[in-house]
């Protein structure tokens, strides 16, 4: 069963059960509302020593500060704030002196960042390797809520900034090449976390995920839940010092938002942003009625691209 | 750094955190309060092959109810119900056919039992095992939550149910007798889903928590937030078929409810519990003010007990 079927398979699994007034699987988090015009989502990521990290490369604070920054990206996504975090630490014996400090420093350090909570968690023995699970609990106005299934044909695709810088990265470290500012990006991303917010607040955007597997990867969640199409000019995906347009669209582990918006508000949107920011959003494409294309330059790519896939 | 070292090493960083009106890590649940009179608890707990469960001895399917179960026994000791799960899969490649399918199929049928919703999650690939990890959502009222700060001096302490057959089920399993009654238990434990919110809702009950770690351990962990001693009469623990007072009392794995409860209402709470479940609760001693003394017939221990420690 491939990562998307096993996905496919659960989320039928889900309907069999009771919501208990929950928004389930489908969005980047779960969302429940709790009254006063106000919301609560949830997520939850495993990082796996091996396949999200390779030790020998990454240094404990590093990998502290990444176990939490895929997390908060998937509420910020959502156009709400993180609010508190619970974590589940699964370590092998033998590690060294020092590294579950270095580990909670990273960790602690970017909660402190984003003034989340850490609020309870698990710390088992693993027989192999390090595995870390992070769940997320964000909070904000039911309003700013952003949802992968409210792209609507005409809106423009924007994202929240430069990709490819962490796809780039890898390959300088898999190289042994650490010190590039692209391996920098790798290891400790950097999760959207005010933009997100600012974002939700804004009813022009209307839909917003992260982008964790790549564009050509998450493009389509959004086009499937939304059941429209989309036209992207690869030449105007915002790339990161070092950075290819593949590694831009199907690298992932970027951790910046995709968004599609009004396109009638989109100029003004853009023009608050970088007055809120400094730095520009990056309008990409625009949503259509069906289909997927790829443009470089104006003329369609005959190949398909596609994104990250676990299995 | 022991187990219970590394989580007080990991308590203290949370104070150097926001709060964000959570009441934090030091009970079986995070609580958050949401208006209403109603408060959300929650709780995350990872289990690993070979460490958790041993894959050569257990189906995929209990599997499944166990990795659920262990997080609805969390929530039940809080005194509310579970309303939500969100589940991560790390899975190895090369799983058997079909071991995915029976695996949610135990998951799902306990949700189904106690009517919880899957709202989320992750699936990963792992190098080397199986990891699943569960964060559970429980709502109730607010003044129905148990803590384990609560317990009084001169408070009864009692078990919802009969204890030590999970360890002596574990132990049975590794003399490869899968077929005893115990290791039934030991495999597909069953959380006390409705005691747990029943208990919630009598005031009487001051302190509770769930029995992962065998009551030796558990009931330290009251004493000491609840800053109390305790005299326990080891032949009073009511034993599963099979299983020692010292499987009950050091083995863990049992999933039942330790509680205190105000001596003068304690008889009546008795009768009620057995009118409503058919089945006693069982007082097995007494909170004083400080120490703790194991008894058999009457008779103080010399030795002292211990619980299951991961590290």
């Amino acid at each position: 069963m491939g990562e998307f079927e096993l996905i496919a398979a659960i989320k039928q699994l889900c309907t069999t059960l009771p919501t208990n007034d929950f928004e389930g699987i489908g969005d980047d988090c779960a969302v429940l509302e709790i009254g006063g015009g106000e919301s609560l989502v949830f997520t939850s990521d495993a990082l796996c020593e091996g396949v999200h990290f390779l030790r020998a490369a990454t240094s404990a604070h590093e990998i502290g500060h990444k176990t939490l920054a895929v997390n908060l990206s998937d509420v910020a996504a959502m156009g709400v704030r993180p609010i508190a975090v619970l974590l589940s630490l699964s370590l092998p014996e033998g590690l060294p002196e020092g590294w579950i400090e270095a580990f909670m420093d990273g960790f602690t350090a970017l909660a402190r960042q984003h003034n989340v909570a850490l609020v309870g968690g698990d710390t088992t023995r693993s027989e192999h390797g390090i595995i870390l699970n992070v769940t997320a609990i964000g909070r904000g106005p039911s309003k700013h809520l952003k949802r992968r299934r409210d792209a609507r044909v005409g809106d423009i695709i924007l994202v929240s900034d430069r990709l490819g810088g962490s796809a780039a990265g890898l390959k300088a470290i898999l190289s042994e090449r650490y010190d590039t500012l692209a391996a920098h990006i790798h290891r400790t991303p950097q999760p959207e976390v005010e933009v997100g917010a600012w974002l939700g607040a804004r009813e022009e955007v209307h839909a917003m995920m992260d982008i964790s597997d790549g564009i050509a990867s998450d493009l389509r969640h959004i086009l499937t839940a939304s059941q429209v199409g989309a036209e992207v000019e690869l030449t105007a995906i915002p790339l990161d010092e070092g950075a290819t347009i593949d590694e831009a669209t199907t690298g992932g582990e970027d951790y910046k938002l995709l968004l599609t918006v009004e396109a009638e508000r989109c100029t003004t949107l853009q023009q608050d942003f970088e007055a809120q920011f400094h730095r520009p959003l990056y309008p990409i494409g625009r949503i259509t009625h069906d289909g997927l294309i790829w443009r470089r330059n104006n003329i369609a790519e005959t190949r398909d691209l596609h994104g990250f896939c676990h299995f």
